[in-house]
């Protein structure tokens, strides 16, 4: 089963990843995962800090030749500012909306949890993004695309468009903030404008969208075999997510049942469908629709204007500490929710087709894929 | 580590649950368990069908006289009406917002896909009821609360409600769609009724809350650890879910950071929150406040004005067929979100605090609450 | 990703099991089940109560018009003597050789394990054998056989026969103790005689072989997923069995290098081998050859001469007690064995071919299976 | 739960490695971590290629200040000859007893297999060594040592000792091929030293032995739970290890029940053992005494004097071609298996006693431990 795990503090040496299970002979550049991991630190909003050097990845193991062996993917990311953690002043003093107080009593770090915040820092999302590049790759090989885009920043949402891929790819690449609607894109510079101005911070939400999914991936035969319970996982685990939608979640639950749901139909012998409102995928399954996700982050918890704090080792109330300057990660949070999504997407393929080679998966799908076609008498 | 697995069909013999890594001297009453499977079945809007029969739990084993063993907790709930799949006819046109089309080409059942519909329907939620009714157990013996409720079906919503778990509970047991607010409770039912009338169906959302959650279950260290990431899995695998949310995660999106995050406290030597909008998660670990999340629900998608389908046999266009009668689901929804909650809270105790006995976890937990509290001098 | 779960205890009401991830559309037969069940509980050497009545499965689920259907399959086998738990006498006196001290150590049963003794009960792999015959079903379909035969008693070995699988299969059905060499078989014969004269018991081996194993299974890319790692995490977990032996493990570990490797050849333009030293695992991978195992158990330690214990309840030296009078289990668990070396293999094969449907992956298989045959010319 | 993962081909970049779940406040010392992969690297019998430079591991995340922070521990070790892959002739003729033919076949690689060898090397168990390394930081603290020795060697078996931990460590550390008896160590010297002569390679055996290990580690309850089961795994995942054995598993298997089992006695109020035949194992749980664990290799299979083999790109018998030099790689494997127990062990320490930080995993032993001394009046 594809798998990934990473490593790697804030300040230390740099971040590490391993990606198990990944089949053979797929082409990997590195070139082009330092082109996503670039955009991860883009976006309009960042703080000064992020625009110095970008991040680029090492492969260390798992490629030969330009093509996947089929061992686990080594990764590293060396990190460009280090902490000499004997010379760090200790933290004691809990930022809200951050791991800090939670992270501090349950390592037991209350007299100094700098710990924590390595670990805890969303600097973690790097890796996962080049993780989520690599199965990119395996997916583009099986002409499947996964295309994130910011939908909502602060209180200005964007209309919801009906583009090809490349088009859709195209406009968000335009956009300061990967919002994929330009008239939308300059008022939601002209918010973080303003919060920049006033000292506050903003959330937002944003969409991941995958074209030409095959139907079948996931099971509703178990819980944790479910395609939308995977991938709510993988969203929810990104910083700052608080709520996960699949398709029109929210606004559907408010909706009657006749006007939510869609219709099955038929066109040029294959079966098509009159709406996607379920987003991509039924029963825990996807239905061969665009999966379609949204995830909501809060706005970012590192204010100017500081919050109430208690200091850990004496019990004084002393203001949070102001550490980090970005007024939003919303779009940096889209590429992270692409790349966790090309995951989910990745594995799920894998678990249908088999594992061990490109080619062999290829055939496997296309032969799929083919009986689904023109099935039927027009 | 804790863990669980049903198996089941619809209307095969039974549903089964196996609960393996439960800590050995929990008391484990079957009434109990028997009691919440009730509420599942019960709650306005529901069908005639369900009415009949109440379902009962068998205990099969890892239980030794009246307490937990440490084994393995079988479990079965024998199905009220069985098909014989001899002389069940096919199915070949699939009904929207169902797994029938999805699961039909997974599994290459075009041809009569009865087996999916057999284990796609929530039929199977029972099993997940009576496992989280027994993790309630392990978490009632460490004065941990979870209660789910009702906060919306279609446009109506409930009022925020601050009360003790107890009158929240008492309210719950009151109301015949699971809302603790009175006055929405009976436009719910009115909304109900009209629908029913005007054959449509209903979504909404529930709520679940845990109360007196130590602080530090969960870790910000690596995705999959995360106690947002692994509530955001289980809920979205509660089928007709399409959306998770933890504390105000849609709301708070639009907010700006300054009236967003909770400030950090003292009270009596202890640290306390101003507020909760977190949810009681931080970084991926509970706060030690109420941990708050809700789950939304589309409306049923079997309606008697049916939809477009088309059979898969032919390619001919068909009306989806009419199978079920509900109007809503969303407290039988609720008792479901309460027990997946309950799982993941078990579990994530069991990690932090050894996972063997019941007195060595309760001694575990005191000693670590107890550090917590008058901590500072007032 | 194929799994399984059981639960159930000795004397409980019914011992149960899921099987989870398991294909659409393989013939399953109850009755075939039923017969291998027999023969777990056959074989000379056991105590009288076992041949009382035979274990029978019930498919409480997954099933479909006698093929899987993709969901968990869910198994039952009800237990023919029940315990009333509330007038069972407490057990405080440790038998050696059996997880009752260290069980009610971890568990906090000193003053009474009755509930170690119902799990660890060996009575547990009845549900292994029935879950080990499904997985014996899929193999079939994909002209896999696996045949486990008792290889040792006590001190007497069986010669290694290299014959077909047939005519393998046929000899151990003839032998009392699933000994494919008739001459041992009955040397063994007399041997657990003797040792039920002198109210002593045995050990010994048994071999577990696979044919026509396609090459490929399991990996060398990481330690857990290696072939010969899962074989021995599974056969090692049989209770009794204290040793685990891939081809010629032991005796090879004393030959030079120059007497142990098995050529590289070509035959009619395929490769073959010239020996299968290796049993059938090179780096962790099926090559193709059977797949040769072999398990050691320890003699039975409940022996008519008590061992020496002591009542964990007062520190009194009491011996152990005489609970069941089984002289050697070594037939019963040659059951067991090829079982588990059923689902090991199974697990593979789905991870490697795709785990939806019998028809894709008996094409997968055939495709890949045809690639390796007079590939050159000969 | 305690997990790792590692990447790294044999003449990539580097080696890396993932340790996750590790409790926070365990004292790392990365001297001593580089010190056991010395003794790797070390041992009578290598090649030339190993003596030119030692192992060092860096410590890239996971630590603070001396101490874990309970964060993923990420490693790198460097590897001193790199592969240039764009220039390394293709292999297409694969070595008996390798993974070369069958993972050839599996990822496809018939055409250069280059790839299979780079992953397969048993280079990829220096990173096993530091993690192992790790985990034995975490069992000091707890008092429990692991010690691995060489046991055998060719046809040459050392006498069972049974000595003091420290006496047992600093006979190890004086033998050139790590066994605790200075004259069966001669004896295995000079052996090496004839196979060296003739062109010959050697396999044997090791043990590993925890000391002071506390009861109830494992579990009965179901069969991944269990302690040998777990061991089996781990100790047979190690390259080139056939056979796997617990305690006196392979000759206890020839011997009557009532010669095989340990009595269990009382010495000052606290139940002993008369014997440890059982290797510290009972029911798949420790029982408190000595875990004795044996793993047995085969002879390395690359011979001066090539075994016949077959060119996969043509189908024309070729001698396998002559890689490397050691003669044999037992005292390595000893070491590497000390680390994968030490593995095993603390990752069922963590799930007793809770996996946080290491004061309560302490505190937790210590109440632990006490309640079974001097239990019933002497």
């Amino acid at each position: 089963m594809l798998k990934y795990f990473t490593a790697g503090d804030s300040h230390g040496a740099a971040l590490m990843g391993i990606l198990e299970g990944f089949p053979a002979h797929v082409p990997i550049s590195e070139n082009r995962i330092n082109q996503i991991l670039a955009r991860r630190q883009g976006g309009y909003g960042r703080g000064v800090r992020m625009q110095m050097e970008y991040d680029q990845v090492r492969l260390i193991s798992g490629i030969w030749r330009g093509k996947s062996s089929g061992a686990p993917i080594g990764l590293l990311i060396h990190n460009k500012s280090m902490h000499d953690a004997a010379t760090v002043p200790p933290r004691t003093v809990p930022r809200p909306g951050h791991a800090d107080l939670a992270g501090a009593w349950k390592y037991g770090f209350e007299d100094d949890f700098n710990p924590i915040i390595e670990r805890a820092s969303a600097r973690e999302t790097a890796m996962r993004v080049a993780i989520g590049a690599i199965c990119q790759m395996l997916l583009a090989e099986c002409q499947i695309e996964v295309v994130g885009h910011v939908r909502q920043i602060g209180s200005i949402q964007a209309p919801k468009l009906n583009l090809p891929t490349d088009e859709l790819r195209r406009l968000i690449m335009q956009s300061p903030v990967y919002c994929a609607d330009p008239i939308t894109s300059e008022r939601m510079v002209q918010l973080v404008d303003n919060a920049q101005k006033t000292g506050d911070t903003l959330g937002g939400s944003f969409e991941v969208i995958t074209f030409n999914t095959p139907p079948g991936l996931g099971s509703h035969v178990h819980y944790e075999s479910r395609l939308d319970a995977r991938l709510a996982l993988h969203l929810m685990s990104i910083p700052s997510v608080k709520a996960v939608e699949i398709g029109e979640g929210v606004k559907g639950s408010q909706q009657p049942g006749s006007q939510m749901h869609d219709a099955i139909l038929v066109d040029s012998g294959t079966v098509v469908r009159g709406s996607n409102r379920a987003g991509g995928i039924e029963g825990g399954i996807s239905n061969g629709q665009p999966i379609v996700v949204r995830a909501y982050l809060k706005p970012i918890p590192t204010l100017r204007q500081p919050l109430p704090s208690v200091d850990l080792a004496t019990g004084v109330r002393t203001p949070a500490p102001y550490i980090r300057s970005d007024v939003m990660v919303v779009p940096a949070a889209a590429v992270v929710g692409e790349a966790v999504v090309a995951f989910v997407i990745a594995q799920a393929l894998l678990e249908k087709f088999g594992s061990d080679t490109l080619p062999e998966i290829q055939e496997h799908l296309k032969f799929y894929r083919n009986k689904m076609k023109n099935r039927f008498p027009s």
